[in-house]
């Protein structure tokens, strides 16, 4: 079994796994975990050694069939009424080219929306609705904005991005999974994101798998391009 | 000098205090700190031992200076285009009319957003920005979305609503500080929010002030309604 192959066993198994994109993009490792696995402890394991920002990345499929497009789109056909929005246009990334944020949620069932418990159950929910493909349900189970982040993943995953949001949603799909991953970078105590090194300790300290992007774009690409 | 003039004094001199909203609200406490004296210390405190999503708060006379909205009415606006998001609309808050989330930034020149140095530094500059009064740039200083998230509080603060973001502001109006808040929920490792024992307990420990809704909004209308 190769380091992808283990990847998907772990996540599989509700297991935290993670990844590393690259030395030319984030140059971040992100804790990963299957969405329709999730618990509170995984929130505050991300909340606590991560410490990012807890998002919750989806397949273009998936978005497209509960219909929600990236925050910057939202943004530019509102910069119509709100003009500054026009002026806050993203088009200076310095790594990529459009940034994979979408809507906000929390679902209509938690209080406030913040705690491990509630951040937990919107995200379960979700998977779950969308593994009982009962996307209509959308607008009625969630309301948006939350304190969910939502991630749209590129069209056609890691072949025309390579971001964590498409090479954890490419994982996820590898598995056979409901093809929603919930991810947070992990920061340093420097200031600066947690090192390769660091990551890498803790991955070994936790018994976590850990791969790179290169591995899981190469596997994936490998995989479609036979098939 | 009562609670909340200690309060004002520990913001002046950059210090985190905690402040707990009420039982009937959230029952939540926050960590908070003048945002014009953000540190990335601070923001490493705040992912850490509170937990929960890091926002900066700002008065509504900036928001409409800024020109930025309530994120609720980005979403009905764009709701022509994007259905979904009016299926999504959040009117059953418990605890609410309107959420005070508004629109989510990164300082042009930060990389990814998301770490203690670029958070911080988002966060100071745009404190700097309205202290300087040069509301114009805010398109060119700053893109959106992003990883901090912008609160917008209501008109007359505490007067017409009582959340954190409105509390938070007000104290530091009454401080005389660019009245921009950066808050973070504390979370609890039992899957919910810290329980107000804890938080006071912490605030023991690392010698921060702590203090209630009910007594920055007392003292803040018995300021106002004698001035």
């Amino acid at each position: 079994m190769n380091n992808v192959e283990k990847a998907i066993e772990a996540l599989k198994k509700g297991e935290i796994i993670l990844v590393y994109d690259s030395d030319e993009r984030e140059g971040e490792t992100d804790m990963v975990v299957a969405s329709q696995f999730i618990t509170p402890e995984h929130i505050r394991i991300m909340r606590k050694d991560a410490g990012g920002l807890i998002c919750t990345a989806l397949h273009p499929d998936i978005c497209n069939k509960l219909g929600i497009p990236f925050m910057v789109d939202i943004l530019e056909f509102a910069s119509q009424k709100f003009k500054v929005l026009r002026e806050l246009y993203p088009n200076d990334i310095p790594y990529d080219e459009k940034s994979s944020f979408s809507i906000t949620i929390n679902h209509r069932k938690t209080f406030t929306g913040i705690t491990d418990n509630d951040r937990a159950f919107t995200i379960k929910k979700l998977a779950e609705l969308v593994k009982e493909g009962r996307f209509n349900d959308f607008g009625k189970e969630f309301r948006s904005p939350g304190h969910v982040t939502l991630l749209r993943a590129a069209e056609g995953l890691v072949k025309n991005r390579q971001g964590h949001t498409e090479m954890t949603v490419a994982l996820a799909e590898l598995a056979n999974l409901v093809p929603i991953t919930t991810i947070c970078e992990m920061m340093g105590d420097d200031g600066n994101a947690m090192s390769k090194n660091e990551t890498k300790r803790y991955a070994e300290k936790h018994n976590l798998i850990y791969l790179s992007g290169e591995e899981i774009i190469n596997y994936y690409l490998d995989k479609y391009l036979k098939d």
